[in-house]
């Protein structure tokens, strides 16, 4: 058998920036994104290029395509060259969708920035992707020239290009602001080539952590791994052609796992939100008959919270993704009419790599097995080579009993590049056996799923014996009084580590429960071992931009309480923890 | 920005042979393959291991990846190394949809042959690949017999195994046969770790072309080319998981188009027949609850064209490719409750990889309106990078008008590594350009969608017009007498070319139509020098194996008439012509 080599018919790289041009035909004149348009649903969908009264917008998939081939050309034109990195600070606004194909079409690499992070943060960042261009949303111009102001003198400044919306007046202050979105695209050349990666190992995107820990990493992902990674989520999301996607999900976190790009592959309507709340989307859904949207399982609390929630008038599929929703929330959230998905990922996969792998007649189980079946993370997704769990201490895969605790490792086509400007921490998150480590700590059923049982960190050890935090919160969280629930380790003079919980109540400054009865909750229903020694209510839980509780500062709060005494115990409750 | 390039936990192959894996897990217990189980469908779907009285077969996913891990290791042990090609000739049995599996796991390339081929041609073929080992259904295990006999003396001899099925006796002759099948598996190793491609290049299978010339050739398609492939067609094609899928297409055709293994991408119930007719296939649908299905054109003709067929309970998709399916075929088998989607591949693509994509809204269109955009072959799927026409002469895109005619030429992921032992094909289908020359002569209309006219080789040059021999046959068929239309080139004296007609009626032996009659019908329906100027009546059309009508025996019979003679025409006719 002679060899055969790729060549150029078959070996043109891979990219999730084909979706468009595809779009641009298979779906030329059918809606592509929707905003600030309630006027406007997709049975009568009638294109407009200019903003009426009600600043809406409805594009088609020709002028979506149109105009970020466009951007793309004035991007270039900027002085910007492949390889570069070119920020945007904006919400989920449509001109944020288009920079996610106009910046790689203009050869640079895309890097979403978190809106949420302080001045201070935004700075490190800038400096540290050497960001040539940034374009930032009209109202978060100020937070930017914070972080901007911030830089040592002598430092080269980044272009900025403002994205308006409103009728709010400009604070700008000329410096290195050269003009505004709309004028970027609409001066742009229609007719540009845009510039394809030499390799489809090319980066495509650059994207800091959202920093559960206070040591934020650039991931940098590739044009194969998220034309993967995109195809993957749509076949195991049963995406279907022309779907109405509704953006719940910030694009800044890691470009909307990938759909930014994957809802041009299905020629999607996507439905544009600056921000929401449990009402809009629900109007939302209502007005522009929205199928398919993701969130962090704080959206599905939020959605199933909302007391003049309605029964929807037909199913939405909503994919969540993060720690498992708690069985109350998927009850309330399916019972009013929305399907929930369920799967794992992480920044460095770039989207979501291990999904729930629903079986169909798991829908006859009873409510509580369906529960415990959908909290599970599933199975690798087919991008995914291998997923495994493997012992910390040995490096061998653990026993398939739904018991070991492990490192959930991972093999496959969308895992990073590696980190920018970090070649130990990129080595670091890598076994000498090729595997990508995920920090996650997890088990295998015997039936081969997955379940993520903490993050390495979080786990507690107690006596020697590996606590799970967010098995404990699960417990805390069918308390009707908690609202949400967070444990970390405290120091313990006798145990070594004993957990502390961190609570919100649902009746905020009320305290309606004691330490005391939420312990007493606790040991009817875990090993005692498992029981928090600490409970600490709080008015709101820390959390991340993306909704992550920031567990790093919980354990400061508890490292600062200092080790809780052996005098508080009894002999009785060691007995009883044993 | 530093190079950073692919390392182990990225970098693993892409390969098809992935889904099975995670089938095994994500679908372990539900059904993977049903086979003469008329007492089984999937509401009650019974695993059982050993063949019952009516030679039922039912597995799960579990099972198919147990079954497919023993025949690897068999395979293997049996001498098979990393690279050799390995044969089978089998219809769409059990076994032939394992060894779509077992074949590449065992580290070689899998090479199904069609089983409608003559012996001379098999004995060619199977020296030209130097196959080492061949899996024959029982009832051709004679026609391989037949094949080996025409083997020069001297050459090594395959082993051969056979696939046993019914209660037939065996025809052995002891020469080179080490076992059947069902020995094979069940002795095989089931923690036999499967030969990984070193490559995502690595050839997966060798598919001979199924001949509308002359001279086969042998495509070697990659694992990288078919992971791409697969998940393309499965997300075009909008498959949901869990599929009932019915094989009506001949796995040996391109891997069943690669859907052998898309099955396994989404957990399908795969339900093999040996062979089927229209009632068998309504039969089949009906009781196994069909989903999906794939044929040519022919299938959809043979299942339009049952008098006894009544509408389906549950609309069922089918998928077809090679000819459009002439209106009033695509509008009887809608009517029947099918879902017709349309797409354009070769054996060199390795499936499928222009798609009709269709957009609901022409759902609300006049029928001749939807038949006429049905009819069209789409656009490039996603796993095509680019799909365009170029002029002959030029090598310059055409215009985009519906009207300009070029050589169909693409650039993609799932393009063939090459033709086997052939450097000379392999360059010549490629342009300087970096495209692959599809040989087939098309247009592309003002909305960028892609039409296939003709092979090149059948279009008919007349007084300098081309004539497109699809576009006569087009009208042909609507003549109601007409079962089968094919028009080739006869010589003419004075026009260089004329179009001949080969026609098989409905109403076989009884001609009820003559030549003047169906010339006159043409006459009203197309440009006069488009009319065919000779009409043969034929019992049937002689067909390749796939269903496809061989042109070139034909031209061949049009060039034994000789060249029609300037007399035969009056000047008046010479005048409409031109």
């Amino acid at each position: 058998m002679e060899l055969l080599m790729p060549f150029p018919p078959n070996s043109v790289p891979l990219s999730p920036i084909n979706f468009l041009e595809r779009a641009s035909t298979a779906y030329a004149d059918c809606p592509s994104l929707v905003y600030n348009n309630n006027n406007c649903n997709n049975n009568n969908f009638n294109i407009n290029n200019s903003n009426n009264h009600n600043n809406a917008i409805s594009y088609s998939w020709d002028q979506t395509h149109r105009r970020c081939v466009q951007a793309a050309s004035s991007i270039k034109s900027l002085g910007v060259k492949q390889g570069d990195v070119v920020s945007v600070l904006a919400p989920n606004v449509p001109a944020m969708y288009e920079l996610q194909f106009s910046i790689p079409m203009a050869g640079a690499i895309i890097n979403n920035i978190n809106t949420r992070l302080d001045p201070r943060t935004l700075s490190v960042l800038f400096r540290h992707s050497h960001s040539k261009l940034i374009f930032v949303d009209q109202l978060l111009q100020p937070l930017l020239l914070q972080a901007l102001a911030l830089f040592p003198a002598g430092t080269p400044r980044p272009i900025i290009i403002i994205i308006k919306d409103t009728d709010v007046e400009n604070v700008t202050n000329g410096s290195n602001i050269v003009g505004d979105y709309k004028q970027l695209v609409e001066g742009g050349n229609p007719s540009f080539e845009w510039v394809r990666p030499k390799s489809e190992w090319d980066p495509i995107a650059l994207n800091y952590t959202s920093g559960t820990t206070n040591s934020p990493k650039g991931v940098l992902v590739s044009h194969r791994g998220n034309y993967i990674l995109a195809m993957d989520t749509l076949l195991e999301w049963s995406v279907p052609k022309q779907p109405v996607y509704l953006w719940t999900l910030p694009m800044f976190h890691a470009n909307g796992w990938s759909l930014t790009w994957g809802m041009a592959a299905v020629g999607a309507t996507n439905i544009c939100l600056r921000k929401f709340d449990a009402p809009t989307v629900f109007e939302a859904i209502n007005h522009h008959k929205v199928t398919h949207m993701c969130g962090a399982p704080v959206v599905l609390n939020m959605l199933a919270n909302l007391p003049s929630a309605k029964p929807l008038e037909k199913p939405v599929e909503i994919l969540t993704a993060g720690a498992p929703p708690p069985a109350s929330v998927l009850f309330r959230t399916e019972s009013l009419g929305f399907v929930v998905s369920h799967g794992y990922g992480l920044t460095e996969t770039g989207g979501l790599v291990v999904n729930s792998a629903w079986k169909s007649k798991w829908n006859n189980y009873p409510a509580e097995e369906r529960a415990r079946l959908k909290a599970r993370q599933g199975v690798g997704s087919l991008g995914m080579t291998e997923v495994n769990i493997l012992d910390p201490k040995t490096g061998q895969p653990v026993q398939r009993d739904g018991l070991t605790l492990g490192e959930v490792v991972l093999r496959g086509g969308s895992i990073m590049l590696g980190y920018l400007k970090d070649p130990e921490g990129t080595s670091k998150s890598m076994t000498r056996t090729g595997w990508f480590r995920t920090g996650d700590v997890g088990v295998i059923h015997p039936d081969g799923y997955l379940e993520i049982k903490d993050r390495l960190k979080d786990i507690i050890i107690s006596g020697g014996e590996n606590i799970s935090s967010v098995e404990v919160e699960a417990v805390l969280y069918t308390h009707p009084a908690v609202n949400e629930a967070a444990v970390v380790a405290r120091p313990d003079e006798f145990w070594g580590e004993t957990p502390c919980a961190f609570l919100s109540l649902k009746r905020k400054g009320k305290e309606e429960v004691t330490e005391k009865e939420i312990i007493g909750y606790c040991r009817e229903r875990m090993a005692h071992y498992m029981v928090p020694k600490t409970v600490v209510f709080q008015e709101e839980l820390p959390k991340t931009s993306t909704g992550k509780v920031q567990k790093f500062l919980l354990r400061e709060m508890a490292n600062a309480m200092g080790p809780l005494k052996v005098k508080s115990y009894t002999n009785k409750v060691i007995t009883q923890m044993q």
